[in-house]
């Protein structure tokens, strides 16, 4: 199989490079830990040297941070409704040392709220490649990401940092510093949940504050506080998501993400009585792949020529 | 005026201490850097040594986290209801080195959420002496606290973390790292907590993103994301205080805190149109002399037969 295109997934702490064939299949790829806050000397182009090492020139189709302001370059975001035709229309090129021309997507905005993606636009259009009637999506993580679709197109998402406060409340505040190495507790976790989905309108925020004193009184393990936390902030995305109409009793919604999280996501969804399911990995090189048909750089055998 | 008592206010980060004369009245204070996590070499008796120096020897009553797990001695929480003959009756006696007998006042815990305080309870004691037909309270801080009392007994309390996370989100996320010098703007700051109140039962975590897209849109300048972030955060606490019932349309809340801070929150207030007030400065003086009235510790002439 020839190889017909370069995709990078170029986020803030990972870069994966991904060799396609002709038929969209990866050939070859890659992880490098040079996300975009971890570049080596050399910087960007470094990078992108070692990412693309050994590999036929061919035109690069990359997503991610890369394109952000403290990216390779900074590409413009695209207002939703969005969907993968005008992404493709607003690629923006550069011309990398080595030769390559190499495309930046763009990331999304929604003037609503307002709110950003970047990277994950492209997780969404691989997504839709196999599931094209696909109307909501939850992409958990650092910065969750809730999505609602219309005819394969992105209308409106919202961020939540559940991840980022986790990793914040764990290694600095009161409640999760200093505390003795955690142990998996699954009814923590689920208790943390409850008491997210019990915390009514005025959600769990007010509820934080338990977590320590569960611990306090002795009822809440010093090991299973992160547990308890963890759940108590997933069980608050789920919340919120609840409350904003993100997802409602009867819906099943797919999920994109690391295994673990995902099924972390499910055990906290169980608690509210809600469905989550898994989409099957890849969708980040899926996204690139069709990304670069809508925009015809993979498509003519020309690119293969001189390859390999 | 002959000394008879002499009052600690010992936090985490701050010892205050009070030589009261017969009348109640603080005839000195002292103010320390040794709270309990910022000990001198010698720990609590080396600070205690520093914060009398030079005193008579007197009955010592201390409140705040020198009586918590990580303090002198730890104290056990009284339940709510709990109001100052309670107190009273439940100080914990220790003998310092000096040949001090020192007091400490427990702290309180509200089961039903359950939340716990240490301190702030020898605060409100402060404003009873003062209003006793306080039913409301509001003590902001890294921690602040809603309290509700009946009859000058506290019934319950929920603490909001308010201060704390800003200070993570300031200094470690995303938001708030790498932000250029900060800037007053008061009009940053009502956006922050108009977003919090429109953001309705879903809440402002689920808006804390908008602090990054607001700066990508170019509609929130760098050095006015903390405070538009501040707003956003104390606006939650103030939708979450209404959502629960702390606080109402029509309510007027004393506040109990520092001036440049309580002058934020009753900013935040406007935004709602909520009425928050500003107690008298002294309460925790107030309430430690009012406490060791309660316990009879200041109350015999015989304290000051061998001082000064």
């Amino acid at each position: 199989m020839s190889a017909s295109l370069i995709g990078l997934d170029w986020g803030s702490t990972h870069l994966r490079a991904y060799l396609f064939g002709a038929d969209g299949k990866a050939i070859e790829s890659r992880a490098l830990p040079h996300g975009i806050r971890q570049l080596p000397a050399g910087g960007f182009p470094a990078a992108f040297a070692l990412a693309i090492r050994d590999w036929p020139v061919l035109p690069v189709l990359a997503c991610g941070m890369v394109g952000s302001r403290n990216g390779w370059q900074e590409v413009p975001y695209l207002d939703t409704p969005t969907g993968v035709e005008r992404l493709a229309q607003h690629l923006t090129r550069l011309t990398t040392p080595t030769g390559h021309a190499l495309y930046l997507v763009p990331g999304l905005h929604d003037p609503h709220r307002p709110d950003v993606m970047r990277g994950e636009e492209t997780q969404i259009v691989g997504v839709l490649a196999r599931e094209p009637a696909t109307t909501r999506l939850l992409l958990p993580g650092t910065h969750s990401k809730w999505v609602r679709l219309r005819d394969g197109v992105v209308t409106d998402f919202a961020t939540v940092m559940t991840g980022e406060l986790y990793g914040l409340l764990r290694q600095h505040s009161i409640l999760g510093a200093a505390l003795p190495e955690a142990r998996d507790d699954d009814e923590a976790f689920r208790d943390g949940v409850a008491a997210a989905r019990d915390s009514g309108p005025a959600g769990a925020l007010s509820r934080l504050f338990s977590a320590r004193a569960l611990m306090l009184d002795g009822v809440l393990d010093p090991a299973s506080v992160p547990d308890y936390l963890s759940g108590l902030l997933l069980g608050e995305e789920l919340r919120m998501a609840l409350a904003a109409g993100w997802t409602g009793a009867g819906d099943t919604i797919p999920m994109v993400g690391e295994g673990p999280l995902c099924d972390r996501y499910r055990r906290a969804a169980d608690v509210f009585g809600l469905h989550l399911s898994r989409a099957p990995d890849g969708t980040t090189a899926d996204g690139l792949w069709r990304i670069a048909g809508a925009a015809s750089l993979a498509s003519a055998p020309t690119f293969t020529a001189h390859s390999l």
